[in-house]
C-alpha cells in the first residue's frame, strides 16, 4: 500500500513519536509512506518527503513535527480550489490511505474527506490542551503541562522570597486541564478554569487567610480561556460584581493580578507562559502514548477501518469515529475539580 | 477523628504528594493526623510526628517521604512481639483509622491488620516497578522511568559517538514495565523483560542487521529480573542454548553485554541504573496521581470503607480490596509487548 | 563575634548557597549569626531569624533566598528615619559585622554604611544580569541564562514546525550578557544587546538569506534593555531609519517581532521570558560560586577587611572595594560580541 | 585553505559546539573543512565527511560528537604503519591544517605530528575530568558534573527516607574536580579525592557526629581514582590502618561503603555513576566554552599559530603550546580543597 501522512495545527511534543510509530508499523507491512509537508497545505500543493526507517527511527526525542505544519483548511469557506487540489493529489499520488495527525480542525477535515468524499482517512489526536473528546489523554498535554509545572516550581521561589502573589496564565481556551494539572501539582493557592465560575472574592479571602497565618505569598494559576462575564478589551469591567478593572490587551492573567492586588493589598505580579511550553523533547508519557497511537493508526489502515480516530481509554488504545470526537470539547468534570479544591481552599 | 499514617518499603516520588493529599482532605474533616516514622517500625516503637497543614503544604515537589521508611514487617516469622506492640499502640494513640502507603509488603500488613485484627486500615499503593495489581499505574513509576529515560537519552550520544552497543539494566524484578517504557521511549534496539523468554540470538541478529545498514550502534534495555534459565551466579551458563558465559555477581545487564560482544563482535558496555532513578522531585503525573489517591484514601476513612486500597482505573480513582491487589503481580501483557516489538524488531 | 546577614533586591539562584557558605564558615569560628529578613527592611524594623547549622545545611539546592528580600533603601531621599533605625539596630543587636548580599543597590548601601558611618560591612555580589563590575561572574546568571536557554531550545521546535521567526526577549537592562549567552548557546540567528547599535536591516537581510537557502525559520534573542533611538511608548517611531512602527507597552521584543514580519514577510511571533527565569534550583556553577563567595565573605569578616565585596577573578575569589564595583556597569566588550557574530551572521 | 578536523578519546558534551564554532569561523574565511571520522582512525583510513554550514549549524545542543571517536593512537608502539598512513593522507587530502579535539592522548598525537613531522596542527582540549593543564576549564566538565549533581540531589531523597549513608562514585582517575564540584554542590557530608590522603576515620567520625545531632543520613562522594595505599583487587586490605576489608572488582565506591557500614553501623549503600554522566545536551557553560574555543582554533589556523592548544584563562581564550598542557595533570590545589572542607567537616 501507499500511505500519506501529515500533521496540522499547532505543533506539540508527541507528534514525532506518533509519526515514527505509524511509519515503523506500516513498514512492517511493506508499505510505502510519504509525508505531506505543512499539513493540508502539503496535500494542496503536492509537497512531499519520503518517510523511511532512516528518516524516522531517531526522532522520538524531538519536539515539534518533522513534517511541519500549517493552519490550511481546505473546507474553509472559499477554499474550494484547495479541496479540489487535495482530492486531485490523493489520486495523483495513488494514496491507499491518509493518516492525519492534529487537533479538532485537522481531524475535522479528515472526517469530512471520509464522509463526503470517501477518502480513506485515519485520525491521530493531538492537543496540548487535552480538550479533545473520546480519548482520556492526548499526547502533548503531559509535556506542555510539565514545562508549565517547572515554571510554577521556579516562580514559587520568587513569590516566597518577595512575599508576593504571582498569577500564572497557562494555555487552555476551552478547557482548564493544563491550569488544573499544573496548578494542583505546583501547590497553587487557587486555580481558575473556564469550566468553573470565577469567584474573585473567595480567592482573595483565601489569600488573605494564608497571609494571616504566615504564608505571606501565593500562586494563582489561570487558564487563558477564563472569562469575566461581560468584559471586553479596553472596558472598565465588573469583576464578579465585587469590583471592576481595566481589562487590557494582555490577557486574563494580568487582569486577575491587578484585581488581586487591589483587593488584598498584597504585591502581585503576573506571568504569561504562552508559547514557552509548546516545544521541547516529549516526556516519557507522551513518547509512549504517541508511539502507541501511531502504531494503532497503522493497524486501522490495514484493517480498512477508516473515518476513525485512535484514542486512549483506560490502558487500551482503540478507535472511535472522528465525528464523535470533534462534536464537543472534553471539559474538566465538576466533580474532578471539586476533588482538587481541598488542595487550595483551606 | 484521629488518623495514623505511615510509609513503608523503598521510597519513591509521589509519597509526599500522597501524604499531603490525604492530610489536606482529613484536615477538611477536622481530623487530627499523626505520622508514624519509619514505616511499621514507628508504630512498633510509638515514634510520631504531627501532620499539620504547615508540615505538609509545601512537600508536593519533594522526592522520598517525610515520614521516612523501613522494611519492618510485624507479621514476619518470629515478630509476634512487634505485632503486639503495633496493636497496643493503635489503642494507646486512640487511632480511628490507619492509612498505610507502600508496596506489596506494606499493604499486606495493612490487609492482615484489617482481616485478622479488625484494625480500620486504608492502603495507598506505591511501587516504582508498577507491578501492583488492580491499579493501572502506581505513583513513583512515571518519575523513576522518566529518570531512566533521561539516562538512556544521554547514553545514545555515547553509543553513537563510539559505535558501541550499550546495555542498560533498569529496575523491575517481577515485571518489565520500566524496561519496556524507558526502552521504547528511548528508542532501544531491543528490550528484555522477565515476562518474555530471552532470545539472545534474535537480539544479536537484529543488532547485526542494524550495523549492516549503517546504524553502527545500539541500545539494549533489560529488567534486573530477567533470568537465564538454569543460570546461577559464578556458573558457566548456557544462554538460550546458543552460547554460554560466566554469570557474574554484578547482575544480568553485564552478563548480557558480554554475550552480545561475544556473538556480534561489536564493542559493548553496560550500565546499571539502580538507585539513581529512585529519588528526585515527582513528575507532574506522579504529583497528580499521588494527590488524587491521597485524597481518596481520606474519603475512604470517612466512609468507613476499610481493608481497601485506592486504585487508578481509567481516569477514575476507586477502592479495591487490598487482598485482591496483593495476590499476584501485574505483569506486562503479551499483546502490549507484541505491539511495541515493531519499534525495535525491524 | 556576632554577625548580621541580609539579602536585598531581586531574588536569584545562588543566594542560598552563599548564605550557607558564609554561615558554615562563621560557625567554624564560633560566631553567632543572625539573619535580618527582607533586606534592609529587616534591619530597619529589627526582624531577625537565627542562622544555625540546622537552618542552612540543607538549603544549597533551593532557589530564592530564605532571608527573603525587599527594595528598601535607607539612603533613598527622605528615608533618614530608616537610616537612623538601621544604625540603632546595628548597635542594639551588637553586630560585629554585617554581610550584605545583593546587587548594585544593596551593595551601595553597604558601601555607604562603611564609608559614612563606619559600619563594618562585607558585600556579596548578586545579579542575574551579570552586569556587576570587578567580578568575572555573579551567581544567578548561569542559572537564569540556563533556564532561558531551555526555553530557546524548546522554541526552536516550534519555529521549525511552523516556518516562523520567534523573537525572545530576555532580561538585561544595561548589559546584554543573558541575551548573548543564551542566544549564542541557543543557535540564535541574531542577537540584540544594549551595547551594540541595533541594525534592523542587517538582521532582516540575514533572515532572508537563511530562508533563501532553505532554513525557513529563525530565532532572534533581544535584551529587554535594547532601545530604538528616539522611540517612546505609543509613538510611531523610526526603527533604524529603515522603517517605523507603533512601539507598544509590551516591550522591545514584540516591537522587534512586528518589524521583522513587516520587512521580511515571514510569520513572526514574540515571547517575553521575564520572571520565569528568576527562580529554580541553582546550577552547579552557581552553587559552587555562591558557596565560594559566601565562605570568602566570612574570611573577610575575620580578617577585618571591611567595605569590600568578594569577587571572582579567573579561578580565584578575592576582595575589591565595593565602591569600585558599583561605579559602572560591566558591559559586554565589543570584541567578545564580534567573536560571536560568526555564529549568526553567515 | 583546506582544513581537516577530528575528535578523539571519550565523547563528551561540548564537542559538537566546538566543531560548530570552528567550522562556522573557517567558513567565514572561505575554507573547505572536512571531518575525519572516528578520531585518528579516520585519518589512518581516509574516512571523511564534509563539514558544511548545513551540517553543523544545528548541532550545538547535541551531546557526543558527530565525527565519532576512537582510541586509535598512531604513535603507540608498533603502529608505525598507522603513522605513515596518517602522514600520507594529510598529503593526499592536501590539508593546510589539522584541528584535533580531544584529551591528553589525542592532543599528544597532535603535538608530536607538529614537532616531529611539521604537520600544522591546532588542539582543542576536551576532558570531562577537567584535569587538562593550562586551561581553567575544559568543556564537558560542567555538563558531566551537572548530571552527577542531579543524581546526588535525587540520592539525598533516598538517603533521608531510609536513614542511610550513600556513597557515590564519580569519574576522575587523576584529579578530583568532579567529586569536589558535585559533592560540595550536592551538600555531601564528605568528599574523597585522589589528591588528598584518605582519612576513613575522620570521615566516619563526622558521620557519627551528624547522626548524634539528628542528621541520620549522609552522602559521601568519591573519585574513581582514589586509592587505598597497598590495596589490590581481591585482597583483604588495610584501610588507612584503621580497619580492613575485601577490595572487590567493583571499584572504590563499594569498598568505601562497606568500610563505613562496618565502622559506623549505619546502613550504607553505594552507587557508581560511571557512563551515565557522559552524554546529554551540553550545558550553557559548555556550549559557550565549546563555541569560543572552536572559533579561536579557527583563528589560530589563519594566524599560522600551530602546535598550540586553545585554552580558557580567566575570561579570555588564548593559545598555549600543546606540549606544555600535556606534561602534567591539573590537580585540585590543596588550598581550594581546604576552603571547601568547611562545608562538610563540621
Amino acid at each position: 500500500m501507499k500511505i500519506g501522512m501529515l500533521t496540522g495545527g499547532g505543533d506539540c511534543p508527541g507528534l514525532n513519536p506518533a509519526i515514527r510509530g505509524a511509519v515503523l508499523r506500516l513498514l512492517d507491512y511493506g508499505d510505502e509512506v510519504i509525508g505531506f509537508t505543512q499539513g493540508w497545505k502539503g496535500l494542496v500543493e503536492g509537497n512531499t518527503e519520503p518517510l523511511t526507517l532512516e528518516r524516522v527511527e531517531g526522532i522520538i526525542d524531538q519536539g515539534g513535527t518533522i513534517l511541519r505544519s500549517s493552519r490550511t483548511n481546505p473546507f474553509a469557506p472559499g477554499k474550494e480550489a484547495q479541496l479540489e487540489a487535495v482530492l486531485a493529489n490523493i489520486k495523483k499520488f495513488e494514496l491507499d490511505a491518509l493518516v492525519a495527525l492534529g487537533g479538532e480542525d485537522t481531524l475535522g477535515v479528515a472526517s469530512k474527506l471520509y464522509t463526503l468524499h470517501n477518502v480513506p482517512t485515519v485520525g491521530v489526536p493531538k492537543t496540548m490542551d487535552n480538550d479533545l473528546d473520546k480519548t482520556d489523554y492526548t499526547f502533548g498535554f503531559d509535556s506542555a503541562a510539565s514545562v508549565a509545572l517547572d515554571s510554577i516550581d521556579r516562580l514559587r521561589d520568587t513569590a516566597k522570597s518577595h512575599d508576593r502573589v504571582i498569577v500564572v496564565e497557562v494555555m487552555g481556551r476551552h478547557a482548564g486541564w493544563m491550569a488544573l494539572w499544573s496548578g494542583v501539582a505546583g501547590a497553587a493557592d487557587w486555580v481558575l478554569l473556564p469550566e468553573v465560575a470565577v469567584d474573585i472574592e473567595a480567592m482573595c479571602e483565601q489569600l488573605k487567610k494564608n497571609y494571616a497565618r504566615g504564608k505571606t505569598w501565593g500562586i494563582v494559576v489561570v487558564s487563558e480561556g477564563v472569562e469575566i462575564p461581560g468584559a471586553q478589551k479596553g472596558d472598565n469591567v465588573e469583576l464578579d460584581a465585587f469590583g471592576h478593572h481595566q481589562l487590557g490587551d494582555v490577557g486574563i492573567g494580568p487582569a486577575i493580578a491587578k484585581e488581586i492586588e487591589k483587593r488584598t493589598g498584597f504585591p502581585t505580579r503576573d506571568v504569561v507562559l504562552g508559547h514557552t511550553v509548546r516545544g521541547g523533547s516529549p516526556t516519557l508519557f507522551d513518547r509512549i502514548l504517541g508511539t502507541r497511537v501511531g502504531i494503532h493508526a497503522a493497524e486501522l489502515v490495514h484493517k480498512g477501518d477508516f473515518g476513525k480516530m485512535v484514542a486512549l481509554q483506560g490502558t487500551e488504545i482503540l478507535a472511535v469515529p472522528i465525528q464523535e470526537a470533534v462534536k464537543q470539547w472534553k471539559l474538566v468534570p465538576q466533580d474532578l475539580y471539586d476533588t482538587f479544591v481541598t488542595t487550595f481552599n483551606k
